[in-house]
């Protein structure tokens, strides 16, 4: 029988640590025993120092737990961070540096060389660069991240794609109100509305798809050489990121072909059976309308992207839909599945 | 002191009648003295033969007007229809023929070689169709129609930078539910949702683009010799559509010409000051996260196009946001100022 | 070990049945075996026959199930009911004739004074109206409801204050979405407003209340003798209905007294374990905002009824606020539950 | 030809300011020659000063007033006060005792016994608190104020049936987000939802509305002997507040009477043609599930309240729902409308 692993949380009072919080409930390999967050609230029991937002209450395993401060001392040795972009720098850098293997889903370290931006379904090979990472920080532990929750949904259906060279892409995205944590978007802004502008979005979404898509090249990842273009957008849906998506490609695939590949999309997660991970990574839906945000993104526990409507691009070659769960699969559940594939690669002994 | 004209509404009781029936309301020119709709409806008092679902209730000019068949007989020369696309094709043809002037929204005319998909600020002289519409189809009337509510935004933002030789159009549209008439959406489908499916809609945009930003050829509209491709989605939102758009140019302009173009875009209906035309076309708005539906559409009466985020697009070579309201500029605004600039041509005399 | 029983759904294709298909995955008593719907539907594959609206997707066991006609013949004896109102009060009948135990959430015989109106927690022993409505009525079967979806969440809080001799009860709804079927209420509608009126909605929460609350006489039930109004209101909410009340008690209970009958309601469902009771039918919520449709109604498998904000009201004797899942505890679940208690009480052997 | 009043507004950068800016454009009576705010606004042009929130951009008018400071000064002698409950005490003092009439839409004076809480059609004689407060303040200015948003609408509804003798008023409210300002209400918290809470709303309705239905006595006003009982929701509705309310009477007035009060009721306001003033202060709407927020609540310019549903009630005598617009009647209009009545009174020469 496995040995079961004890986890901490950084910045577990916020949202997105009530998320992690929530999805680590009855996880099969992780023991979550630790809480960490601001010196406001250490010291406290967790459910008097946050407002649980989540659907469901907070959960009983945590509530009377106290909370720690983000320093490096109790802590067990893998910790996933939830802080906010404003502090993550330094505490993610100390407590690496003490020894800890730090899960994050920050975004603060994501664009870093020697730093994987990780997708196990995508990229698994950059973890290849934590060892350089350790040696040049002269860090015991280390750092590993996990994409922005816009970028997550498009490059889970470009994964099983690049084969086809791809070229250029061009995204829109319909974005859930929870990708910007609580209290986040006003009602007033959000109601009955659409802002067409998310402050930093674009660039992220087009960076980080260059970097998940590239080649691991020794000490950093060679960007994906394709031109990527983003348009991100708010509209009043609680979870799910919609997202158009037209492709260029090099090998001018048929549509058939390109189907196939996302339908018989099958990576390192799921040949090793990884606790988290979806059945299949990219669940294709041949609804005409579908996939939707309220009725699918918390299929497959919210960890799968779904895609429709594949058909021609005038302009590029093919265009389609993308569904993912912004806070599971593009935050939480993301964090926690790069774990759970460090794990079977030996690195968290 | 300008003549008055009498006009008439073909299917009055629909939301698109209900539309040109508040629209019309006060105008300096027309007067509303006819309502046509199906058998069911015909011989009722207007308030008794259907309900009103806009803002504000039912005008008092027309809730007790006698509706009447759509057949040609009493209506006065000058008719805007409404019609369903189901009953459509024959009842405009057969007002057409008895003399009238149908300034149609119905999708059922648009693509006809010899029937003018008209934009005042953009292709006033396809008006020149008309001519030849009626010599070769025996009418002493004839039919001239607006585009589809998500078409109209984009080629207003388009007619402008036409100049510099568009060659690839890229959108995504996120439309509001009143675009769907009534009862429309089911609430349960689009509440907290995206739709990323809207029937027919991709392939009106793609059509409707080529042929407004065409070229008069005689007997016909020669296209526009560009790629143009559409995502169309709806999006919890009562009034607006809301478009992001990425454009190629053969003539490769600066940001600043291209921002100039659409900033002093002054075309015939302002020359003219026809009553309906917005004061500006474009309504270039800097703020970073606009335009927004809730709270942009319905300046300048409804009937400009918003734009807004002009900036580089790394696949193509610039994109941007552009919103105009579906039910005014996009349907029944659009009639009326297209009949105003008929009336402006003589073309009603 | 228990033998399981074999059950089938009148009306299966409907939003209400496919709330029952979704309630009975996995049950440990029943086994889904017969789906019955109209004429229109039987013949076909389930998957061809509908379109399924709930989030998730059409369960794998029912997909390709074949839809029988909804006469006797077939179908197991125990028979959930999702029927149209406009068309069960015959087929229920011929059902429960023909010898099966109709178990219905249609409201057309609810109100029939040997037809029991069933909460278990509530009223367990109104069944025992059955074996007069089987001789009166010359039936080997036999008919039994449940209550409105508005009406269940009152009642549930009411059952343990009855003993405190309920005289008044004012209360108003703000009901979800999903209690309308679907189409059910148009976009138009209901975005971003309140509609103040629910046809019928009204007799029937005052009605059923009188009679779920009234004392078994016999051959009927003797209502309630209290004064019951309420005014019913739909919100934009996708699931749960939130009620605030005010009710005047003969006795004139402390607070504590009536916050401890409601923490420690604990009725013949929860003594038996039936498998589709909550733990507790009432959940008191001692935050200052709660409950809350979105965040609470899903809570406890949607079974419970969620009780919050208990004070003094300045017009009868005490206030507070109740929430209940429409379409699981307010229709498929209660009826469930329904037919468990009858299960236990031997009436299904 | 009357001479025109300069008027300024306290607190002219938030949402309630803004308000009160829209609200006086091209008003007949008042011009706005002066924008007040907090420290960091003064010095700054307007526009830079603040983010606008409403629908239709910032007026021209105000765009490149300089904002001042909120000190007695400059600023002209009749000011609307906009300003935060935080600050408003000191402030609207200050000003009153410097001379300047407050007519103040904070909450901070309303209940003090020397301040009249104003509805122009309901309560204009309690306007004689004012010699006695400035005598015993030893003003020069005064302080007048309107109810809070909630409260209107009931007050409005029930001024007519006053004289039927009110005993007991119950009512649930269903309030617009616009209702807390900006940021306001997290739309995680209120998309798809209902929120039954609002921090003092439910003591604020039922002792304003003891207040303004009480009779003037001198020194004070004798609060109306009758119970009032408030349950306060919020729902995800952008403007409008909707109330069900329950009333019992002491003279057992019929529906007809209690229909025609509401439907006659002509007050001061209407008698002297206020600039303001709504036609009729009360509509009723005779339609079976009118008045709806998003389709009445801007009817009337948003200043009368709009009333439906009117039947008997089992519990108290009669019950309907009320609708009136929170941002207009219920704070910027409602000062506006109590200026003009103050104006007529000839309290402002």
């Amino acid at each position: 029988m496995q040995t079961r692993i004890e986890v901490g949380i950084l910045g577990a009072t916020g949202m997105v640590g009530q998320h992690f919080i929530k999805f680590l409930q009855g996880h099969p390999l992780f023991d979550l025993t630790w809480l960490g967050a601001s010196d406001r609230s250490a010291g406290k029991q967790y459910k008097d120092a946050m407002t649980w937002h989540l659907a469901g209450g907070t959960p009983e395993t945590v509530a009377n737990r106290t909370v720690d401060e983000c320093k490096p001392g109790n802590a067990p040795r893998l910790l996933f961070s939830a802080m906010d972009a404003g502090v993550a720098t330094e505490i993610e850098r100390a407590f690496a540096e003490a020894g800890h293997i730090v899960v994050s889903n920050s975004r603060n370290h994501r664009m870093e060389a020697d730093v994987p931006l990780l997708v196990p379904e995508v990229n698994p090979d950059h973890l290849r660069l934590v060892p350089g990472q350790r040696l040049s920080r002269g860090w015991k532990g280390g750092i590993v991240t996990n994409p922005n929750c816009s970028t997550i949904g498009l490059v889970m259906a470009l994964g099983p794609l690049k084969q086809f060279g791809i070229t250029k892409v061009l995204v829109t995205t319909m974005q859930a109100i929870s990708g910007a944590g609580y209290p986040g978007v006003p009602s007033m802004d959000i109601m009955g509305n659409v802002v067409p502008f998310i402050g930093g979005e674009e660039e992220k979404m087009e960076m980080e798809t260059h970097k998940i898509l590239g080649e691991f090249a020794g000490d950093h990842i060679e960007p994906l050489a394709a031109k990527v273009s983003a348009h991100c957008n708010r509209v009043p849906v609680v979870d799910g990121h919609t997202e158009t998506v037209s492709v260029e490609f090099a090998t001018k695939p048929s549509k058939h072909d390109v189907l196939h590949a996302l339908e018989s999309f099958h990576a390192l997660p799921q040949q090793r059976n990884l606790p988290s991970a979806p059945k299949h990574p990219v669940i294709y839906m041949h609804e005409a309308n579908r996939p939707q945000p309220r009725k699918d993104a918390e299929r497959e526990r919210g960890m799968a992207a779904f895609v429709g409507r594949l058909r021609p691009c005038h302009v590029l070659d093919f265009k389609f839909v993308v569904l993912s769960h912004n806070t599971i699969r593009g935050a939480a559940g993301a964090a926690v599945l790069n774990a759970e594939l460090m794990q079977s690669e030996g690195m968290l002994d």
